[in-house]
């Protein structure tokens, strides 16, 4: 059989040649169409989740991982290479892939002055330096492309001072130190990891006064607990005393200088002096270790250097046969801290894996999706989700009229216990129907789905009990794609549970024991984990590029909105009575998305019934993908860079609803009616009710008025 | 024949009935593609041709124009009902019509207490009081339909003060009256139309202090210099001495309470006190003949109220057979300052006569289009286009996702010389196919294109002579499409013989002469202007509406990229390489453009010699409709308020370049290198590049990375 496939893709390899140059990419010719199935092939799709080997996932992941890969270094460009000589293997390459280079400003400590920090005594000697690199447990830990542990971002200073502890550095934790009678003026702020971002610790020190900020990682948040030496690394999967979390304390995303612009090197860039969302003060973060012995008087210097730099994203595709103008668009980051064997190097282990599976059935022309799917591998992450961000300011409008969904997989296994997935409303049934046809690592015969049901769960008033979804923040590179965009995302993970360990993130995060070894003895001997989250990531890439009807479930929004609509009208409801503000229209919208999403779902099951024209199915499709484009306002909050999307831009208020009336309700409770506050609040009340009637209207029948 | 059509239609109507309410509009039957040719069908285009009737536009022109329709008047409201009979007409209708209504500021004169212009003695005695009123020279300038002249938006107020002749009120006019030493400070200012917009005259006169503005109508401007009553309206097309031009005075368009917002009644409304845009002072519009009898000091009194009114659109759809979710646009407004024969009555006769002929050809079962038509009529177009830009804010992305092209006919004829064609270059190609198949009205036997390129001509580096199309300002609803939404759009009428007259525009323009006999008698006795307005009209819409491959030429874009490129380099070289900036990435973009435009015309040439997919078509044809989104960037003129185009902003510099980049370089030009203003010119710089690079990234092959 393997020999009549061979052949016809001779022939129709002769056949495109004929063609000549000037057809180019663009019209793929017709014998490519009898490689790509109408539908979804389910043959197809059980060969390839039989192919995704946990073996070479973790053969890839000890590679990767073989050495520290901070963005920009040479092992990062040596990896850019790797995976390019991957997705160009003429046996299980890709169609086509090549690297773009972005021009970015990334922040690191001097290697001539390493930032320090220092006890000092009554008469201003030095009592005590805290560590200036971990210790070398594992042979891994030491050299010099082990990079100092530093916030990336914070300013160069050598500020001392009374050193103040102040919990995780919040907002409430400064004022409650106020209230103590505290002083905190030319104070050094102790703060422990958690609880708000990392640059907000020090912009909020900075409003009281403060010096400097300490950063440190609390074994209580992150060990269980557990302190000592012989109950750490590599004795467990717990961090080491000398362990320190690295991390970008940059408080947007993308290149500090090119806002809304690629960072290629012709753009504009701002005035270093007119940069915004770096911290305010110098700030260092040390080890529980160090931390534990700080008393007194401190002493912080920090030499940390901005860069220009060249960072690179790696983008490979395989073209769509029928449909290539419709992308299913896949990635995860590439640079490290360290070594990153979890973060992200879990994540590109399964995208190499999941690329040479699907190279190989394109390579043999057994296969050849119906969409085009794209590979990426984004730089300088860390920093601040900067490659992803520069391809969406780059492609803005050609990837918002065709990308069908962003997959991302940063760190695949957190721990072996449970899939969790991030992601819009419309992404839940292809997650579903995916999850529960792949076995679940572990003991047991459950599906992945059945597994997952029994970690993370809720009581849908449509389906009944259901994997929960979480909603996507800003954590990885699905941020520019979901809140710049507006295009529906997800984040797939394995991850812990929850009643073995509180552990703020899996312990050695951005520190310089997140080995390969480390993932191989604690994490997930064995791999499955690993091998599960390519299955599902696999599948769920498969329904997207290849079923003939796209399987994103607009109605699945509804269960949000009416959610978000009954927190708001329980919560906030007799506050806005009281301002004579009605959420009647927020109301009718809501109803509108409901009918509307309900009346195109039948329409859906009953042209599935027939055998409906390719062009019938094309127009429905766009009314699935574009749907999420619709909440999408750009001009909605002016002051959250990128955040466009009505539905999930931040939410600081504490009632779970639409965004903006929450933050907008949070700013105006204490201001009197008429207010600029409250008509701030009737403002952002309009454009969600904008928002949803614009939504309503695109799923109609699309030649109603 | 006709029996067996009606047959076929007949069995038509019972397969819809048969899949039934569920399929709704969505699913159109199989049967009625058959009615729809796979492409342009020239019988069916010549029948379009041969049946728009002169005479019937010659009797909606009649009917729409026999009394006042001032927005949201009873009259106006009537001709929404005129409208919805039209359109739902069994024999002669549209598939389906509604009126959707918006809640929208308008301003009105007092009729209790109307606006008052007087001279004022030195003891303080009313020396003339101006006209209030047009003289009711035919019958039709009176009544209490007929809207006393006035500025609409001007706030109302009594200034008193010494008359200062103030030419067009432009800046500079201001600037010179200051040299000369005269003094400002409480005067009131009398300006003659034009020059700069009715608004900025206010605004200007207010920042020297000017108290009040009239703004009259000079003969030299209208009337090429005639004044005379025997040399006016009724003996000739000229205004007569008393005639007033009314008409709005807002800044910017669109509802001014709802900005970025529907102005339905739940929507947000902005303070009154915080509504920008507005006339400063107050201002009042005269006829020459009382602004020859002006002199010394003036006592204005404006009474005018602002007012909450009810408008409607009224929107008619044909459902496309084989691509109803693609939109080919077609509107004028319906509101009018008196009877407006002219403006917008001709548009509208046009309008009508074209849905007669379309819809009966439809209601006859002999065609349906591939694509669906949309007709539709505004509302209060004349208080700043917002019928149509509250139209724009409710259903942007629907509009945005779909729109093939917007086509705006508001005053049709104009004079009956030559057709006058403003849009954007891609449009270019199917008017000039359209008009070279069309006969010109009046002597010889030239075709509409051979007679327009003998006044409107240039010289093209592709084409050689050809007409030249205008750019698009924000004259007509066709702003919000081009500016706001992205959309392809044009502007068709018939236009002057400049070499007769010098007339800024017609002369009655917004007056009380503006009727029908006015248009029967001197603008187009005959109406045959009208009916190549129509024709044109007409040829346009089909052809975008049934072409297989649409008719959008995006490579037409090249030459007004090359030439904004080369007025860069000419004017702006010099200025630029002083502070040191590089105009390099602006010509790589350009030439990339230019390579991809061009590549993207050879794919379509090759495919067109085939029998090509219709999947694959559609494809390609997103491609086409798309572009003219890439050039959009909602946050490159945050002042401007829906300017968002980024090649067709307005420009302020006088070099005939990109907007942003022109107007930049115009106020950084006396600022040092390094200063703020040098600043922006280079993000507006990276914002044209990006735009560019984005633009011609959409034109590659789509499976291209």
């Amino acid at each position: 059989m393997q020999w009549t496939k061979v052949l016809g893709l001779g022939l129709g390899a002769a056949a495109l040649l004929g063609l000549g140059i000037i057809l180019g990419h663009f019209a793929i010719p017709k014998k490519a169409n009898s490689l790509a199935p109408q539908d979804l092939d389910l043959e197809i799709l059980e060969t390839v989740m039989g192919q995704l080997d946990a073996h070479r996932i973790r053969e890839n992941l000890r590679e990767l991982s073989r050495e520290p890969h901070l963005a920009s270094s040479p092992r990062d460009e040596d990896l850019v290479q790797l995976l390019l000589q991957r997705w160009k293997d003429p046996e299980s390459g890709l169609d086509s892939a090549e690297a773009s280079t972005y021009e970015v400003l990334l922040s690191f400590p001097s290697q001539e002055q390493p930032n320090v920090v220092d006890i000092v005594g009554p008469t201003g000697g030095i009592i005590h330096s805290c560590h200036r690199t971990e210790e070398n447990v594992t042979g891994e830990q030491g050299g010099p492309d082990v990079v100092q542990p530093y916030a990336a971002y914070a300013p160069s200073g050598t500020p001392q001072g009374l050193l103040v502890y102040a919990n995780r550095g919040a907002e409430e934790d400064f004022k409650e130190l106020q209230t103590q009678g505290i002083k905190l003026e030319g104070t050094i702020a102790l703060t422990r990891y958690g609880g708000v971002g990392r640059g907000a610790k020090a912009v909020n020190a900075a409003k009281h006064g403060v010096a400097g900020v300490l950063v440190y990682t609390d074994p209580a948040d992150i060990n269980d607990g557990l302190s000592s030496p012989d109950e750490t690394f590599p004795n467990s999967w717990y961090l080491p005393p000398s362990g320190v979390e690295r991390g970008s304390y940059y408080e947007y995303f993308g290149d500090p200088l090119t806002p809304y612009l690629p960072a290629v090197p012709s753009s504009f860039r701002v005035d270093l002096a007119n940069v915004s969302g770096f911290p305010p003060i110098p700030t260092q973060p040390i080890g529980f270790q160090d931390a534990r012995d700080l008393l007194c008087q401190v002493n912080v210097s920090v030499y940390n250097r901005l860069e220009l730099r060249n960072s690179s994203n790696v983008l490979g595709i395989i073209r769509g046969a029928v449909e290539p103008d419709r992308y299913v668009l896949y990635g995860n980051h590439r640079d490290s801290w360290v070594h990153g064997a979890v973060d992200p190097s879990s994540g590109t282990a399964v995208l190499l894996e999941l690329s040479r599976v699907l190279g190989t059935l394109l390579k043999k022309g057994t296969w050849r999706p119906r969409r085009s799917i794209v590979f990426a591998s984004w730089g300088a992450e860390e920093f601040g989700l900067i490659g992803s961000t520069e391809f969406t300011e780059e492609f803005f409008n050609k990837l918002q009229e065709r990308t069908v969904a962003y997959i991302n997989v940063d760190i695949s296994v957190f721990a072996n216990a449970t899939l969790r997935v991030q992601g819009t409303p419309p992404v839940q049934s292809v997650v579903f129907s995916a999850t529960k046809e792949i076995r679940s690592p572990g003991p047991g015969d459950l599906s992945i789905y059945d597994n997952w049901i029994r970690y993370f769960n809720r009581s849908s008033p449509v389906y009944g009990l259901v994997p929960s979804l979480g909603s996507l923040g800003a954590g990885s590179d699905y941020a520019p794609f979901v809140h710049f965009l507006g295009i529906s995302s997800m984040d797939i993970a394995y991850t812990y549970d929850r009643s073995k360990t509180s552990a703020r993130i899996y312990p050695t995060y951005h520190t310089a024991f997140d080995t390969f070894d480390y993932v191989d003895k604690f994490l997930d001997p064995g791999f499955s984990s690993h091998q599960a989250v390519a299955r599902t990531a696999g599948s769920v890439i498969l329904r997207l590029s290849d079923s003939f009807f796209l399987p994103l479930k607009v109605s699945d929004y509804s269960e949000t909105l009416r959610s978000f609509l009954q927190a708001a009208q329980q919560d906030l409801g007799a506050l806005l009575e009281q301002h004579s503000i009605s959420l009647g229209p927020l109301v009718t919208a809501v109803e509108k998305f409901e009918a509307e999403a309900a009346a195109l779902g039948q329409r859906i099951s009953t042209l599935q019934k027939g055998s409906p024209d390719p062009l019938q199915v094309r127009m429905l499709n766009d009314q699935l993908m574009l749907l999420e484009r619709t909440f999408l306002n750009p001009r909605a909050f002016p002051e959250e860079r990128y955040y466009s999307h009505v539905l999930w831009a931040p939410r600081t208020g504490s009632v779970v609803t639409f965004p903006g009336l929450s933050n907008a309700c949070s700013r105006a409770r204490d201001t009197a009616s008429g207010s600029e506050a409250w008509a701030e609040v009737q403002r952002q009340l309009s454009i969600v009710v904008t928002a949803l009637e614009g939504a309503a209207a695109t799923l109609r029948p699309v030649a109603d008025l």
